[in-house]
């Protein structure tokens, strides 16, 4: 009884302080996830994902080889090139004592040219090279171009990196060296741009994402593409000095370095910490995953989504995981905040001084032009030395509304991915796809003021490895990985809600209930479909036909019995006893998988198992399973069994001695009509 | 299922990261808890406890009265004294807009003093007031002299605050002002002395404890006594500035402030952060009680036991608690170091200038004296400048082997009293005993190169409400208590061991088993008591005598049926079926509470129960409860009685058939005479 007691004590209590509905609504077990997959024969060593709908094919870097499956069918292979590290190259990892496991070639990254060409690197047993690949008429094809990778990819294949194609530019965040010692964030390419060597620059940091925002195409003053880079690192700002606290960093896309100080160096970057609150106080919760919604009316509106995981001192202890979003115009206003600044004693404080103009980390836009600067090389000396000794802010960038979307206990997200549903109701939805690292994939909403809740958690993976790769394409076809397998779902798939209520309650922004089919469906201008997603409210739905009629159980009495009820859904259940509720006590205990009862006479009667949902303070319950109970005394049986005996013999004496009189008594009538006679 | 499963899941990997052993082993429900109890007619308002030993007597202080208990049963009230605040004290306090219920005289302080007197101080309703208490023949009374309370308990009866009596010399550290604006450290007397009012000295504090620790005593060389001060601050060090944190602050007992600086202010207060590391990295647990082991035979090994709590963001959300353990000589290291200061940016970084001679903060010594300093007044008006704007250090006192004794999760602890129990094998063992926010009280032990464990968790209190007080005879009496209940146990009771094998694998180390008198007993120096704090090695046990016969139960085939197993600990509990292990299928479902089964009539048999336990590696199994399983077809039951029916049946007509031909037999015969008669 304690073990359980504390189980739910437990999770009741680490639930308490975030949204209630971190706990799934539903958990959909692996078996029945409707998925389509591929699983490699020689399991391991997926290491990359691409997908190509415009030529329908995904593309899938693995150790060793490439392959390419149908984007409609991942688990139809459409072909397959080798790449493996010469036997040379894998002698002299294994040399320099390296595992052989990761001596191979992971092909690690894999990106879209301009002209349908594509990148692709591997760590080619710690020795990086990169190649360009074609899909020429269905065949996919390695061009054979001998390309260093090095600084395109990380050396160790367990290494974390980030790295973007803008065109045929490669953005890239990874080391460049076989230690891994120097890491560097750098634009490839003629004249290549990278990081400064400077522990205020980067301090042993890891590389997350790097995402582009096309300013340049919305804005009206020609302004420069934004590069932003996600990373943690060690903060040099902490007075403990080695705390790893999450940031984010900016260049502008066009930066070509200085003519003198920072030649070939980013002139443009800053960069500030990035704060998503929660766990304990003064923590510092770390960055795993970005994924940026562009705002095409309005660029400067433009939100980064972020998956953090917390960051528990004891190694082993359980973290939690948030998701946080961050707005563009946010961001800006602290990455042009002031400066902190290094003092002689190497603490870091807010910069007073007068700064240079331009302002260092500013991207060029057409007043810039007018006023003659066309590129960071008409940069004066004096600002690029500032630049150098200046790239943290003082602000801290901190998520909208100063909370996050979306807390959960006990769980490690990895990978993000926001789809964007226009209900019917014309509003947009932002439906959070969430990589864990246990191989599932949370389904999550943040409805307006409301807690973000997890509407289906999907066990995606059957082995519980963390979610590598999401990609997601325009029809909401997702694709998903872990280092072994990948599946494909189809993510607006409605047909796991099997009832109107179940369809309605749900809140999923995906679906609703279409009463002329009578099932519940994606969104569809019919007028026949609707949803509830405020209030979940279900009376819009036709009745529910009878359900079906309720189980019948003999119990014995005194006895302990159990009575399942297990709900299609993680929703708490409550039990009714004719129509009342039942309430605990010495006869009947509700457990999560049931009732446990020790029924006297009196406790016959119709039992019924409900699930609660609380839905802004209104209370919905679901019928999940009646029983019929009645109860018996075997005592009773045995007498009765025994009264039969008895009776029967009884009956059978009388019989014997009615029979035995009849006898008799003729007897003795003969003898008199004898003696008569005589 | 799923709840359970969460639930479970959660506890399991809540506690993964930390000891194991922080679940109690045992749970001991209120009502099974020996205890003696004294609880007031109108409840609530129990507000300060001294026991005084030497008269046999407990003193416990209420709202508007004293009363005086038998320390050796405190269900016997022996005295009581009221002390109200009067009806315009009452008026006024809630005129200034306090709650009616905060205006009463909340008796917060009480002291022994030298000459067997005591100080009381009330917080008489937000004009706090203090009085001498004496027992003179049994009887308490107060001397009715009228001294002002201010800075010696604070204004608020909810605030907290903290006080220590030395000799005849108060130290207390509270709020000194109606609206709670102004905390000072202060040593009352003649000549008073108290902190600056200054942030860098005290900025926002929450006070916890104050400990003598009686140098003179132990040195050699004349040491003075020292003064610690523990609370919780706003960290001005740290770059959010609001972040709280947990400090340890020194001053010299015989501080008698400076001559024209720091007149009547401590010369000596320095102060360091205190470090507890567990729950999140960067994050900092916030201390709630100290108990100082004063070491006897070298003083500076003395070690200060505190009890932290984590501090989550979100308001509500759980908290988990630790005990940290500091030596007295590692928190001399850290307040001997360097100094923090500030800059003109307000940032604080290391001092690096050279310091005032003597180094502030030091106390006086022989050397000294020779020296020619025997008083604070005698320092140079430069070191009192540098003392007055340096009082906080760089260096952080970090806990005995660098982490915690003991962790446990979902649990505010509050007090704390550490017993220190010589076994017989020579060790001195420190039982912790410690109080939580819930009602109960923590037995837990740290063994050597082991977690701390927790051996005991004594629901002490009805209420769940949070422990205030813990007082420790010398014989072992525990006395504690909650606003509105008092409860006195014996500490170093064994009778809750009713087992030999129990006795020795709860590895107590208050506790053995006694082989001559068969029970398990506090520490004896007898040859026949024995122990195993080590390795709770039972091999030593008398074999444990025929355990009760199974309980025999006549299971329903194809029903879902109930078998209870409730053991008196949280160990987890696992199933035999005849001798094996019985793993959960379809037709058994083990939970914490019993095992689920819908048995078939080959799961006919022998099933126990046993509870697991884990020490050192070595596993230890103990039976709960064993039944005997039948099962029946109640199909097969009613043919029996059918057949049984339809035999009797048959058996009747042939008897029938039977007589019958017996009697047309009779009568043939009968005529055939006749006939030859004739």
């Amino acid at each position: 009884e304690n073990m359980c007691r504390n189980g739910m004590l437990e999770a009741s209590m680490v639930f308490q302080g975030f949204a209630v509905y971190s706990i799934p609504r539903r958990t959909v077990p692996f078996n029945h996830v409707k998925s389509k997959r591929f699983q490699e024969s020689d399991a391991s060593g997926l290491s990359s994902l691409l997908l190509r709908d415009d030529i329908g094919q995904l593309v899938v870097g693995a150790r060793g080889k490439i392959l390419t499956l149908r984007s409609d069918d991942i688990s139809k292979k459409t072909g397959e090139v080798q790449w493996t590290a010469s036997p040379a190259d894998k002698a002299q990892c294994q040399m320099k004592g390296k595992k052989s496991e990761d001596c191979h070639n992971f092909i690690k990254v894999l990106h879209s040219m301009n002209g349908g060409r594509m990148l692709a690197c591997g760590t080619n047993a710690f020795s990086p090279s990169c190649d360009y690949l074609t899909i020429a008429n269905g065949k996919v094809s390695l061009l054979g171009k001998e390309l260093s990778g090095k600084g395109k990819v990380p050396f160790d294949p367990n290494q974390r990196f980030a790295s973007l194609m803008d065109k045929s530019t490669l953005f890239s965040a990874t080391t460049s060296n076989f230690l891994s010692t120097d890491v560097v964030f750098q634009k490839h390419g003629a004249i290549p741009v990278r990081t400064e060597m400077k522990r205020s620059w980067l301090n042993e940091p890891t590389m997350i994402s790097i995402n582009l925002l096309e300013a340049s195409k919305y804005s009206d003053n020609g302004e420069d593409d934004q590069v932003f880079l996600f990373m943690t690192e060690n903060a040099v700002e902490d007075w403990r000095g080695n705390l790893p606290v999450s940031r984010i960093a900016r260049v502008c896309k066009s930066d070509l370095g200085g003519r003198r100080t920072l030649q070939q160096r980013w002139t443009s970057f800053v960069k500030a910490r990035l704060d998503c609150p929660f766990g304990d106080a003064g923590s510092s919760a770390l960055v795993q995953d970005v994924f940026l919604l562009q705002n095409q009316s309005n660029w400067k509106e433009s939100i980064f989504y972020a998956t953090f995981t917390s960051n528990p001192q004891h190694s082993g202890a359980v973290s939690h995981s948030a998701v946080c979003a961050y707005r563009l115009s946010d961001i800006s206003t602290v990455l042009s905040g002031r400066f902190l600044t290094e003092t002689e004693t190497g603490s870091w404080v807010r910069f007073t001084g007068d700064e240079p103009s331009p302002r260092p980390g500013s991207c060029i836009n057409d007043e810039a032009r007018a006023a003659g600067r066309r590129t960071s090389l008409n940069l004066s000396n004096q600002h690029l030395m500032f630049a150098r000794n200046h790239s943290l802010m003082e602000g801290v960038v901190t998520p909208i509304t100063g909370k996050p979307l979306l807390v959960q206990s006990s769980t490690k997200f990895t990978k993000i991915v926001i789809d964007q549903v226009s209900a019917p109701d014309g509003q947009r939805h932002q439906m959070m796809l969430i990589g864990t690292e246990s191989g599932s994939l949370l389904k999550a909403v943040k409805p307006q003021d409301e807690e973000g809740r997890v509407i289906e958690e999907l066990q995606l993976f059957e082995d519980p490895l963390p979610v590598q790769f999401i990609e997601l394409s325009q029809t909401g076809q997702l694709y998903s990985g872990t280092r072994n397998a990948l599946a494909q779902i189809d993510a607006r798939d409605c047909g796991r809600y099997l009832s109107c209520d179940d369809c309605i309650l749900a809140r999923d922004p995906y679906c609703g209930w279409d009463q002329i089919r009578g099932n519940c469906a994606p969104a569809a201008g019919a007028s026949s479909w609707f949803q509830s997603l405020r209030d979940g409210d279900p009376s819009m739905c036709p009745p529910s036909l009878p359900t079906k009629l309720p189980e019948a159980v003999v119990l014995t009495i005194n006895s302990a019995h159990f009575l399942p009820c297990r709900p299609d859904t993680n929703l708490p259940t409550s039990w009714r006893f004719s129509e009342n509720i039942l309430n605990p006590g010495p006869r009947h205990t509700p457990i999560s998988q049931g009732l446990i009862t020790i029924p006297s006479a009196t406790d016959a009667g119709l039992y019924t198992c409900e699930t609660v949902e609380n839905i802004r303070g209104k209370m919905h319950r679901r019928r999940v399973i009646q029983y019929l109970v009645q109860v018996q005394d075997p005592s009773i049986n045995a007498r009765k069994l025994k009264a039969a005996g008895i009776a029967l013999i009884v009956f059978l004496v009388f019989l014997l001695i009615g029979l035995c009189l009849l006898f008799i008594h003729r007897k003795w009538k003969k003898r008199n009509s004898e003696i008569s006679s005589v």
